[in-house]
């Protein structure tokens, strides 16, 4: 069965806008196994409603529509979905007692404008709204295309769909799971060039590749007819990829890299320092995004400047003066500066051009150097990234981080 | 002249996603006036894409497309869109001899699976990318339909279209001036309540509020017959917005907080330190964000444990002990002490609990202090942030660099 979400509402085509319900929705619908193939949004404009509601039947078996049920005349969902249906609309007396009373019960009079949200295509079936005027309706619409019209207030919208709707739609005829994998240190082509062959032409599971800020999900879907047999699909697709990716593959569960980390040493019982410089605070901001991070990370420091270095951790004032600041040798030094002075079991220090001035012919923007050290010593990688300064500190802080969960992997 | 924006890739369907691209484009397109009356998400399914580009053509005068013009074989956007205009593919030699060297420059090999990034359906122009391998296409598609296929990663779809989208479609008839203002400190009903009737029955400018993360955005687009025109009636809203907001109004131009502090500072000729406790990080990265930061931040302190706060910023061990490290007398003591041992003008330290544990009755999740200091002394404020750790890091942070800001005003 497959799903597809329409949200209407000129405001949501304007800037600055995001579309809540299609979010809400698609993570909804994902939790009781159902893929949403397409959404779209469309504006208070009957015209182009009635088409599009008119594509949608046939090509999902589902279709959510949220918005457009208001009393005013901009509310033109009720009408164009009747139209694109060929169904009359008629006044549902039930609803339209109920409207009234809602308005009673904080003592109002219904305006007559609201008679509007007690009209019903013809066949169509109320799902009653515990938080509003709007009922939502579940219609069966052309080509055994399901069609259920909710209002666009968020709380509504959910609340009726909790209600009515998701009790219906957990079937138990097919069973999906998904899986998020998780890449670091391989770039998109390198990571589909080692898996591509192993799931390019399996259908069941799906699988997509999403690349971004130094990682790669690696998404697989797989359907069945129970929980096992859905399970057991996704592993047979799994297990060849995780042999493929070896340790690459940091997660398979949706944690992050620094979650990974934070799990990593916890379980080793071992402390952290940081020392950045051109990520400016980024790698110790991320590694505290994660709740009890103060149980490993014990301190960060950022030395920006030269002084900073050479205060902080020690770092000999000749050696920024003979190597220059981005080296080899001062991150080296940074990193062992990190570790005595923290008194932690293990340090990472990162030192680069962010750009977008500094760089040189020898020393280009996007030159970084990043260590990792405890007390049996340091290791030191190079690294050339592209991109501009925002970019640079993204790229620095996810392979930083990544490094970090390789040694301690070592441990 | 109708706009529409389909976006491509089943991960953008994905519960947790958010699709940047379309709101994006959606900002871009407003800003010179197109409005954007339909868009579409449409998962890596070559099929349905195909459809779906089928129905857009005739719909609106211009189609942009984003995502799925990458190197692997769930990216069927050009293959899509060749089908449905019944267009052959093409190798074009000048795009791939440019992925070559995008690669060789980084001294990579280009792998082979790239040259699906050089195939160009008959006609189309090729929009050069300047940040990635794969070119924007515009394409005169069927039914007088303008089509532009994008690549998906933020940066590269907003560099092409900035350069070769943007410079064409700006019509010389109506000229549209957009503005966003930039409000700290007060939340969105509060700027509502001070600017409401001001612009509630203007038409021209249309003016949009949007809150997040700790800031309210305020924008404008006026239209007029030439740019003179379109200022003077944006000048003639914004002018009393600005007395209503006085000081609260940090920005007209787009200018993010760090970027205000960091113009500040350089004008001052002034040095900054930042000890943080519960941010871990955040506003030094915030601050080294923006270019030329190594100017006036010598540096960081993330003092993440008790231990930390005594060594590296002096904090009496004692004070810790009585008052706990959430209080008002030890972030007042790690300012003065981030200032001393930096040798800066200025300091800012924050310390509090970002959750989800650690809170009490008398100290619950969410309170935070922040203080602010200089040579004539320290200011300390006290703040009781709702939500999770996540939020109560991003609000904490952009309450201190507004504090910093509005000392920085009054040196």
């Amino acid at each position: 069965m497959k799903a597809e979400i329409l949200t209407v509402g000129s405001e949501l085509l304007s800037p600055g806008r995001i579309d809540r319900n299609a979010e809400l929705l698609i993570e909804k619908l994902g939790s009781i196994g159902l893929p949403v193939v397409f959404r779209a949004t469309v504006g208070d404009d009957r015209e182009l409603l009635v088409e599009t509601a008119k594509q949608a039947f046939g090509r999902s078996d589902l279709v959510i529509v949220t918005g457009g049920l208001g009393p005013t005349s901009d509310d033109v969902t009720r009408e164009s979905f009747a139209e694109a249906m060929g169904l009359e609309l008629v006044l549902d007396e039930s609803v339209l007692a109920a409207i009234r009373r809602r308005f009673s019960k904080r003592g109002y009079t219904m305006p007559d404008v609201n008679r509007r949200q007690a009209m019903v295509p013809l066949g169509a079936e109320v799902l009653t709204n515990p938080v509003g005027t709007a009922p939502g309706l579940w219609i069966k619409g052309p080509r055994h295309t399901e069609v259920i019209l909710l209002p666009g207030p968020p709380a509504e919208m959910v609340s009726i769909f909790e209600k009515h709707v998701q009790p219906r739609l957990s079937s138990p005829g097919e069973v999906f799971r998904t899986q998020r994998l998780l890449v670091a240190g391989l770039p998109e082509s390198a990571v589909e060039e080692k898996i591509g062959a192993l799931y390019r032409d399996v259908d069941n599971p799906h699988t997509g590749l999403l690349a971004s800020g130094g990682q790669v999900e690696i998404r697989l879907t797989a359907r069945g007819g129970d929980t096992i047999q859905a399970e057991a699909k996704l592993e047979r697709l799994v297990s060849p990829i995780r042999r493929a990716l070896g340790q690459h593959l940091f997660s398979e569960s949706g944690e992050t890299l620094e979650q990974v980390v934070g799990r990593l040493l916890t379980a080793a019982g071992k402390t952290l320092s940081i020392a950045e410089s051109c990520t400016g605070g980024l790698i110790t901001h991320r590694l505290t995004e994660v709740a009890g991070s103060s149980r490993y990370l014990e301190r960060g420091f950022v030395t920006y400047s030269n002084e900073s270095k050479v205060a902080l951790l020690g770092v000999p004032g000749e050696l920024i003066e003979s190597e220059g600041a981005v080296s080899e040798s001062v991150v080296r030094a940074m990193v062992r500066g990190a570790r005595e002075r923290a008194g932690t079991d293990l340090a990472l220090a990162v030192t680069g051009i962010a750009g977008p001035s500094g760089g040189r012919a020898e020393k280009p923007v996007g030159l970084v150097f990043i260590a990792t050290g405890d007390a049996r010593g340091e290791d030191v990688s190079r690294f050339q990234f592209p991109g501009g300064r925002a970019r640079v500190k993204q790229w620095t802080a996810q392979t930083a981080l990544n490094l970090l969960r390789l040694r301690l992997l070592l441990e």
